[in-house]
């Protein structure tokens, strides 16, 4: 899915709602947890209750690989599961010197035909670079986390690099220095277009948006953070949207464990529906 | 396997050679191309061909992954082959919010029990602390990689965090900035020790091996970049070296396909042999 597909999608449903498929066998609804294929079997029901109001789907690998050979088969299942009209990302954080990179994106947009991976981007253009060169798909590079740990190196103020020794122009006004996620943001946009590269911003950092949109004011934003980890949909709403939308709003835990119950389909329904129409307000 | 027993098996063995099983169907010999599970056949022959002069394997984790369900398996048979005499290492660079990152702990130590997995360091300390927490395994942080990317932010200068507004102290001498990499090294060295924690250093940034080792004198380095990315493996041992060794080095390409014949073994053996006995004039 190219990117005005995505808009359009946005324009039809009115929501900017990723669910994300975080799905961990010990929290799944306990008359499933016996089934052979207990996350396909879920991942299954949840994709036919939520995607009425959402507009992707987030399969975070880490959940998958942890089981193993039946990890990945469910993975692969859940991928084609997916109708067409949503956008898929593989939430990875991968990334490597360029010919193992090169290995990446064959597994997340061959192997496994994702529309979108997640990227790490402390190993630098030659690492990033590889994930790009696939026409059609997207690239969606770490910019500023939602975790608390984004404050140990990602708000590092940074003066120059060894390369080049002239001071870090300040990106957004005189005499305020700049993070190592805003280089990071600026220098990175440039090996990349809206047509194929996107950035992670956490939620828990709505405040931080508009800043960064002066950085990227075109690249779409995929912004986990928002339920569980307690960002504020409005705030991201408010510094982040552009011109096009211009965000994916990612809801995991919040959407597809809101019952553990039996009736945790008609919930993550509820979930979903409750994140579009709020979504439906902002756009 | 414990840094103790690793240590003895360095001195035992007089090498630190790593080799790195970075396996591609493309690249194996014609002759095993076409057997039905040709990766695994290979793996096996090259263990069987290096163990003797090598004291690790590294298993890069995206040459599996693109194979899909058949690499995993080919991943998990290769990884029970090893000797329990070796150190296993999972080439992951994985890294994600804390309760994702305990997913991929799981992955690499439990599902798949290797004695290490490499880890980004980007997303910070909530991100790398799920892996440190099991005991006996070993948490591999990137550094300073090897690649040309690693200039592009790696060697930043930074001044200060957004917490904590003091000027970052010059970690080596007075006078001279601080780069991202030796920043993140001195940070990150103080949420674990030696003995659960190491930091890849490529070999192509040698001649910054020195000041790495004032920053982390006594934890162990993987050391990537010998062979085909160039570096030098004097040079490596020269600045590397502690009074445990400290290093293990790895040859991925330059071993496993040294040749691309029938003869690949015995190329494979030569070429582990002869790394091993420069090292072990090194020791």
């Amino acid at each position: 899915m190219n990117r005005l597909q995505l808009i359009g999608q946005i324009q039809q449903k009115k929501s900017f709602l990723c669910v994300g498929l975080d799905t961990d066998l010990a929290k799944i609804p306990k008359h499933l947890q016996q089934q052979p294929n207990a996350i396909f079997a879920f991942n299954k029901a949840i994709v036919d209750a939520t995607k009425d109001y959402c507009v992707a789907y987030k399969i975070n690998t880490a959940f998958y690989e942890s089981l193993g050979l039946k990890g990945w088969e469910a993975m692969e299942q859940t991928l084609h599961y997916i109708p067409k009209t949503h956008f898929t990302i593989a939430d990875a954080k991968r990334g490597d010197i360029g010919n193992t990179s090169a290995q990446y994106a064959k597994t997340f947009f061959e192997t496994l035909p994702f529309d979108a991976v997640t990227v790490a981007p402390y190993m630098g253009e030659d690492s990033v670079r590889p994930f790009l060169e696939y026409p059609g798909k997207f690239t969606i590079v770490l910019g500023l986390t939602s975790n608390a740990g984004a404050n140990d190196f990602q708000k590092l103020v940074v003066r120059h690099t060894h390369d080049d020794l002239s001071l870090v122009p300040s990106i957004i006004e005189p005499n305020r220095e700049t993070y190592l996620y805003e280089y990071l943001l600026k220098k990175i946009a440039g090996w990349g277009t809206p047509d194929n590269l996107m950035f992670v911003v956490g939620a828990t950092k709505a405040r931080d948006l508009a800043a960064i949109r002066d950085i990227i004011p075109n690249n779409f934003l995929l912004v986990p953070g928002v339920g569980a980890q307690g960002g504020s949909l409005q705030e991201v709403a408010k510094y982040g949207l552009n011109k096009d939308c211009g965000l994916l709003v990612n809801a995991s835990r919040a959407v597809i464990y809101a019952s553990q119950g039996e009736d945790f389909e008609a919930a993550a329904t509820a979930a979903a529906k409750e994140y579009s129409q709020e979504m439906a307000g902002y756009l």
